[in-house]
């Protein structure tokens, strides 16, 4: 099933990103969500709540489980979320007497929204590294191109010479201003998930509190009170995606303008092929970028509907951020990269100087 | 990769739908691809455009052509389309002296949206067929539970007593509009895309709109000038997937609210387990329908950006359809299953028979 | 108050339209919520439910009744709707003995819903002539320049020769489409909305459906059962709207991009100047034609997720409504309304015919 | 013209907000875009490139300045924006010979958006004593009502017992987070637009940064180089917006949720009247809620696609913004209104003290 173009076996090469999509794998998932059951473990034997043999057991056995895919997709199918048959299948594997330690206390949603916030914690390794890198290359072009005369265009009409540093500047300050905002909302977002059923921390003794510090301190992740049902969190972290790819998709629809015959302001390198015109070169990463821009703002519209999270936990809006999320992420970081590619390869050429077919 | 919910392992089983996700399929792309290319060859043989032999060589060597994915994967990434990587590859697998009758006069989009149209034509026999089975299981539970006694709520209140028949009319009845909303788009939709590289059906001796007679005829679909830059065909279709969606979504809530413990106006077959809490039974798939109608109308809002396809080919605008429309179509033949596994197992209940448990 | 640009006092002249304006102003809701109360009497009476005189009396109140604004406004802020009201302000005026006789077993959805469908009447015809119009104005261009070579441009670089009746056959089509998908909808969506409380048109000795006949044929719209929580209708129609503005603006960004400077293969009449540039001109009505298309696109995805209506009236989704239908029409009309402009006054130009500035 | 129910004389009573409309009155766009004009003539003076005189006379004219509608109106919508008119008229009422001073190097944007800034710091401050006031009430009524039990309810289905203050814990800190994420947004948010014709401060004696500084310095706004392309910042607000009306919407639910009859959970105050039911008590601010988090989800997903700012000015994003920025305000303002209203009159009841009419 390739449903997605992110996935698509072929189409994947063009629009999707490698990188990213590995955050989303079904192995990423196991060994995050394993990863809690573990920290889960660890975190309430050492408030006394399970026996340290137990949680010895447990770290043990989620270390190489791998669980039966069949059994997962009937019980997703069946419960709507995959952690009742993970856990079934985790506490068999664990055996007696330990089993009842697996998830002691825990709900489908500490596990699987933590196991979403752990990869998540890439996902923003991952983007800052390629806007840090993005944003270097962009001083580089500028350091070596930013002098060369542009016509500045308004409304799509030449308007006043520019150079090309002026727009290099409106390219990397937005992205300059997103790694400003990255910095500032990671500590909103890589914050564990732990509630139990209702959110409440119930049935820990008293020790709801002290079982989350542990346990986000084991997942390299920040403590907070249980916020399974405040998905501001989520929202913000998806405006800020859609602000990254729209920012790029300003570069792109920039590239593809200015290399337009006719202007030739830029050249780029590679450049696609056509099926029918030998001659043709392409904007392809270019205009991709704008696809991808346009299309992470329409999911960020559908993503916040699910800021309507009714009552303490609505299957509704969850699954609604399971399907718009993973595409956004994977939708900006592919934005990144073909960003990267195309301020890789890009002149900016002097009017004139663009040789005999400038202006054809 | 499965950074979509459709395409994933585990939660494809609750969320996507297999025969959906078949016509979206690497093989099932492939094959109308090569249908188009195999008949293109033959259209234009009998109109003396193309040898008969060399078309005989082509429609053969399509038949069994197995095209290098590797070759094909960089290829998009590269050109932004996979056609001139497979016209490539078909033309070194048809060999000379026929090789350059692969293809003839026809471009990327030409075969691209094709074997679209091609898979939409199973896309639409699938969602007829569904919607058809689901007015009957409607009215079947009409005729078995309509004189159940409900009480009407407006405004999240209740108003005054209805039936089970008011309800499930107005769950039927936007269906059988979209039955008939289907039978009028079809011949707009189910058109083949022919035009050459810029849509004038050059090149063929001024034959081009008899070769597409030809083409459309053998491939099942209606002949009609070159569209390639005309997506309201594609939008409109986008907007009955949402619509019946979004109607299924109605049909979703309205499960989820009367199957809430106090008030329990129905009860449904199966039920979701929890992790945390044996005693609960979730209306899983009425969420989903929920899930699923949301997330439709923002990929419908997303889509309809795509119809500002600027000039002779935009490759921003086709790639934002190819990243909205086959998870449109996957969304609302997953509601179309949902909803006929709800209905299948739905009973009405009359207050006061839902046992010792209702209105805890 | 002018939030909305389209009722802005000086922005509404550039983005709004007056006629598709006037079918929301107040008054024109007023008139038709008086249309239908008249009419349901009439009807009612026709039909021996409600006595003549009292209908009459209605009819006669309706006539010239003039509701008191601060207390319709102090009713919809309390009651979410306009209708108890006004109402209750109508009975007031038709007074005793009659008073009771006004809105007889009608309820606020059905005044709101059927004001809207009469108003929607007005918006259909209003489009189809300018529809009717615009396609016109193309094909004359097509006879006066579609001679006229021009430039094919796929994925933003040049392809190969084409002729302005290419273009403009393009932008011609989608409209004739747009027409023949209007005569299909209409009759599903001018009908009459009537259904009492709850919909199920109780209270009326069984004459419901006979009511409803007489109502809508008074009105000019026609009869079906109550629809209130069936908004497919709407959402066909608003899917309409966006389809249209998104073919205009495929129109108006290949304007924008044809007149570019250096490409120049249009002359518009008309064209924006600029506070600080004097020498330019900017293709002010093609721009807004993109925004609009890109406004609509949203408009409809957002109004699509008015579709999940609960139960049997959702005050929430019928406010989203609200929110989204209005200015839909308006964008869809002022787009209708600056193509016309555009079409008008442009010529295509023969490349080295556009003068000495050519290419600048 | 009334297209926008936030601008409607009725409708707006309920669903718009008059303190936020007022920052978008065109009285307020004057204001603010005269005082954008005088700073400006101020700044330039205070550099020497402006006559003390000239900037006397600027200023004064500024003071009660009423421009003349219907030429304003005439000029938007022949040049696309307001300001070549508005900047024709200041000239003409400055006089000579000091009207050549009037707008000197900047451009129709600067002024334009400028303006919006200076409104928008208005709209941050409503904003935010609204949020803080709603915490407040928010705390008040956890510490009355915070012990009263109620059913968790997952997935639609109740589960463990909570208590009213978990609840109100889940409203209030995605406000507390809102608050901080605007205090964080706001010094990227308010900056002064300058950047005259093509954005690069040319003709101003290289002293164009310390003109902005100036022009900040006197309109309450921070300097920063001209962003006119770069519509992050707006995207930015745009999202805050959304996310409060989003918490805003799942509160709404929730209430919309205890209401119902058979739950009764909350007692509200006031509630809206129904036209045919007396017995009803709608919870209309609660549905309001729900409907204005839909509508602001989706004019976010709008507004992101106006990222996409093609070359140095786009009149087609630049409207689009125009379109969806004001409507977001009105619905995150009278979202907040609306919560306002609901928390002040809001009970907590405990299961079975609801009186007779419980669980009907």
């Amino acid at each position: 099933m390739t449903v997605s173009a992110f996935d698509h076996p072929i189409l994947g090469a063009l629009i999707g990103d490698a990188e990213a999509a590995k955050c989303f794998s079904l192995e990423a998932d196991w060994t995050a969500m394993l990863a809690f059951e573990s920290a889960l473990a660890e975190a309430e034997a050492a408030l006394g709540l399970v026996p340290a043999e137990a949680a010895r057991r447990i770290v043990e056995t989620c270390r190489d489980f791998a669980p039966d895919r069949r059994r997962l997709a009937e019980g997703v199918a069946r419960d709507g979320v995959v952690a009742p048959a993970l856990v079934a299948l985790l506490r068999e594997a664990v055996g007696e007497p330990h089993a009842a330690f697996v998830h002691r206390t825990a709900t489908s949603q500490d596990v699987i929204d933590t196991s979403l916030t752990i990869r998540l914690k890439s996902v923003c390794a991952l983007m800052e590294s390629r806007l840090v890198a993005l944003v270097e290359t962009l001083s580089r072009l500028a350091a070596r191109d930013g002098a060369v005369p542009l016509m500045a265009r308004t409304r799509m009409q030449r308007a006043l010479p520019i150079t090309a540093a002026d727009k290099l500047r409106a390219w990397r300050e937005p992205l300059e201003r997103a790694l400003a905002r990255l910095a500032e909302l990671k500590p909103r977002l890589l914050v564990v998930q732990f509630g139990g059923p209702v959110g409440a921390r119930g049935d820990l003794e008293g020790k709801g509190d002290a079982v989350t510090e542990e346990l986000a301190r084991r997942l390299g992740l920040s403590a907070a009170p249980c916020w399974h049902v405040e998905r501001d969190r989520l929202g913000e972290f998806a405006a800020w995606l859609s602000l990254v790819a729209g920012s790029l998709g300003k570069l792109g629809q920039d590239v593809a303008l200015m290399a337009q015959n006719e202007i030739g302001e830029v050249r780029l390198a590679g450049g696609g092929g056509s099926s029918a015109m030998a001659h043709k070169s392409n904007p392809v990463s270019a205009e991709i970028l704008v696809a991808l821009a346009r299309f992470s703002a329409g999911q960020l519209g559908t993503l916040h509907q699910a800021l309507v999270h009714e009552n303490e936990r609505s299957g509704a809006a969850w699954t609604l951020e399971w399907l718009t999320l993973p595409p956004m992420v994977a939708a900006t970081a592919s934005a990144l990269r073909h960003a990267a590619t195309i301020c890789e390869g890009l002149r900016f050429v002097e009017p004139g100087a663009a040789g005999p077919e400038a202006g054809r």
